[in-house]
């Protein structure tokens, strides 16, 4: 309480002048307290506004505004000239509440009673995270932020924003800035090899919202489809929002396997596979199992999501042609990702429709989501139409490589008995597996848990299975992590793994 | 196909120097198609190199780059040190069924069946909407772009990108930017007349978004929460999205009836009501009713989330204290947006939550939802902090007063004996009902389409009930409405009108 402390003995009204807000709206508040506290019965006769504003020392127009605001609300009510009365209608229940106590001596309520959903959220075990300062070995999914031209990015947004159309700013279409749906086809047609009409991408706000997106026009609730075992949790998480059982298919040495798929789930509408490079693993799916899985969407009328989240980073071999560039009836949908190749709070991605299922995404997106926000739309269609991202693409794949070098071969030297880190053509992260003699033992949410108490932050890879048997390993990205830092992480990494 | 086509008859690849794309890239595509097609059947021999250059007259190397990208494919294989066979194993549904045809005259694959919950959408009636030009007169929930400091708006997102911080760019907290949360506590502690730590707000993609969050986290699938009827669309889908079933209560004159709701839906556990202005009727929920609904949650252990969506704009009166400012035990959950008060393409809305809930929302957002991308919310919090938004927010509560009033007079002169559009204490639209000669005929769907086809954008109060009896009506947005426009508008309105 501050120096200017006054005080109206009968209510209990005490003003801080050091407490900020209006001086009216204090009293307001507290007048309010006071009905509600029954320290004002209903019914009852308030002092007058004069008496009120001499006891209290302030303009009587102050005591005016309050008892104004509070008669506008319905606790106070007039019936002669000046004479203001508490209303007599409150309900008692609220009345005979106890008081509300605020301030640091307040006893806090008891936490609530939650449901069955978020009690399982707090139970379930949550990875160990490092303390202190972040660290930048080997977070996954995380680009280089030095090798991004945040400068030129920041021009962008300006010039983009400086003066922005209807189009941008009011009425834009729920699939994204024109510009940018045609800046992602040309780059698709250059960079992927399949043509597609700008008419046809949806700019997201996720590779989930794609996939919920995708899944909410060709599936009907409790529609079954097959994910990726291990996988991407966020795509299991898109199906069950769409209503959408995801029934989990485990991937091998040449990726989902359409045999597989349909012995555990025949009756599975749609796939969403990660053909070119699957997270976390990284396979390639065999062009007898591409081809398979889409003869079986011809045959069975089934759809497919394509997840090419990281197709950009291949550092040796060449890519395979999307499915989606083999798709002759129209049952692949296409997704991409801008996040993780400028930076993860973008929250950019795309969807490339068949042309069969524009109108109806559309209504769905309107109908039941959120269109992805039009900040930066612009600015990135510049970014791919003026060359920008290729050239980004071309530096931080050399970076990544070197990166994903040093880090192979810091496991070799440092790791070797414990973990085996085999190169990866692509990506941005390595799996790293258990030694065959630890392997039985390994438990990869200790094996984080001690890694972080070294300070280094890897991902176990069993957390993104859904079912048992879960695969244990440890993620290990290297893009964001700078060259020198590399072996010193690894080496803290043995000997947290030693004393395991 | 341009001047330069090129022919090679044995495998039919034409090759078109004009098409753009890299010439190996184009003819490992053709390849590719035809052994799709089996005019290269399975084991056969490929001419070799030379010979295929030679007569695509082009240079070795790019037919040697095309093969070795169809090896990594896995379509053709190398035995011999320079003999290439088209690979033996490629499934057989494929290469028997019919061939890839593009270009303008391929016939369009069939439509596909889709599903119930698609094929619902597409049938549905949809709202007329004006072609051509987009009608200033009457859209709601637009405000008026030119009041928008835009190029101020454009040197902050410059300044925000420059040199973002690793907690921007990458590792951001999933309840989004420091600042942002910091400016809108201390904006809403100054402008709401309620404390909140920054700690309890998050920073979301929209309401919907706000409102699915805090569903999943108070309620359990199959759990029922009451809405509002008429109502905000968005509110009944994000509840659907948290698996949550929305009981509709009718609002009267007073607002949302604790006592009706709890009638229609004894076992609701959840309330989400606009107290302050209700969507789309602009009433506003009496003391005694807002008293009794909070008394409900204490009793029951319910939950409240008070959508206070455009409590900004209020011309006359005083708005009453927020159900947050009111709630003692920690059951309220306030929510607010800047898409209205800054422009609808922004997308960033806000939820502050009860402390207690904190820890599992932000489990429940990482597990089960995209936060809010970055861009922006650095941008907003300047807005906000150096007292832009309360500048914007003046101007423009003026400029809306102005054009409420102009629309009023219009109506009062120019719809007499149709549509009765009386004043609105707040908001950005007015409610028109029709006049009661009309009340038992009219349709407002119908009158959507006629006011369409005379230039005017009106939108059915029908289509906010989810059950009937729907009460008929046009909704007017003024917000977007230059004043010289809003006479023409209206008198366009009456001819549609008289028209039907």
């Amino acid at each position: 309480m501050g120096r200017h402390a006054r005080k109206v003995p009968p209510l209990g009204i005490v003003i801080d002048a050091d407490a900020g807000g209006a001086l009216h709206a204090q009293i307001g508040r507290q007048l309010r307290r006071a009905i509600l506290e029954r320290r004002l019965t209903p019914g009852a006769r308030l002092p007058s506004s004069r008496l009120l504003a001499a006891e209290l020392n302030c303009a009587r127009g102050t005591v005016l505004a309050a008892i104004d605001q509070l008669i506008a609300e319905g606790y106070l009510v007039t019936r002669a000239a000046s004479a203001t009365f508490v209303a007599a209608d409150l309900p008692d229940e609220m009345l005979v509440a106890p008081p509300v106590r605020r301030g640091p001596d307040a006893p806090r309520p008891p936490d609530p009673v939650l449901p069955r959903r978020a009690r399982g959220l707090l139970a379930a075990p949550r990875p160990a995270t490092t303390a202190g300062a972040p660290p930048t070995a080997f977070p996954i999914g995380e680009p280089d932020r030095a090798a991004f031209p945040f400068a030129h990015w920041a021009r962008l947004l300006e010039r983009e924003w400086r003066r922005p159309g209807w189009d941008v700013t009011t009425a834009a279409h729920p699939f994204g800035h024109p510009g940018l749906r045609q800046a992602i086809a040309a780059y698709l047609g250059a960079a992927r090899g399949f043509s597609c009409e700008p008419a046809d991408i949806v700019v997201t706000s996720g590779v989930r919202q794609g996939v919920s997106l995708f899944a909410r026009v060709v599936l009907d609730p409790g529609d079954v489809a097959w994910i990726e075992e291990p996988g991407y949790p966020g795509v299991r998480s898109a199906l069950t929002d769409a209503g959408v059982d995801a029934a989990p298919v485990p991937i091998d040495a040449a990726g989902f396997s359409p045999d597989a798929a349909l012995a555990a789930a025949p009756e599975a509408r749609l796939a969403v596979v990660a053909p070119s490079h699957q997270f976390p693993l990284g396979t390639v799916m065999s062009l007898q199992r591409r081809l398979a899985l889409l003869s079986w969407a011809e045959r069975a009328q089934g759809w497919i999501v394509e997840d090419d989240f990281d197709g950009e980073y291949r550092y040796f071999g060449r890519p395979l042609a999307p499915l989606r560039a083999l798709d002759r009836t129209g049952r692949v949908a296409y997704l991409g990702s801008f996040s993780k190749l400028l930076f993860p709070t973008l929250r950019l991605s795309f969807l490339v429709l068949p042309a069969s299922l524009v109108e109806a995404a559309e209504l769905t997106l309107t109908a039941h989501m959120t269109p992805a926000p039009m900040l930066g739309q612009g600015a990135l269609a510049r970014f791919i139409a003026d060359g920008e991202l290729a050239a980004h693409l071309r530096r931080t794949r050399h970076l990544y490589a070197i990166r994903q070098q040093r880090l192979v071969a810091a496991a070799e030297q440092h790791l070797a008995g414990l973990l085996l880190a085999p190169p990866d053509p692509g990506g941005m992260h390595l799996v790293a597996r258990p030694h065959p003699d630890l392997a039985p033992g390994f438990d990869d949410l200790a094996a984080t848990a001690a890694a972080a108490a070294h300070g280094v932050r890897v991902s176990p890879l069993s957390a993104l299975h859904v079912r048992a048997p879960k695969t244990h390993g440890l993620l290990l990205g290297y893009a964001a992590t700078p060259e020198d830092e590399i072996e010193p992480a690894v080496i803290r990494l043995r000997r947290a793994l030693a004393g395991l």
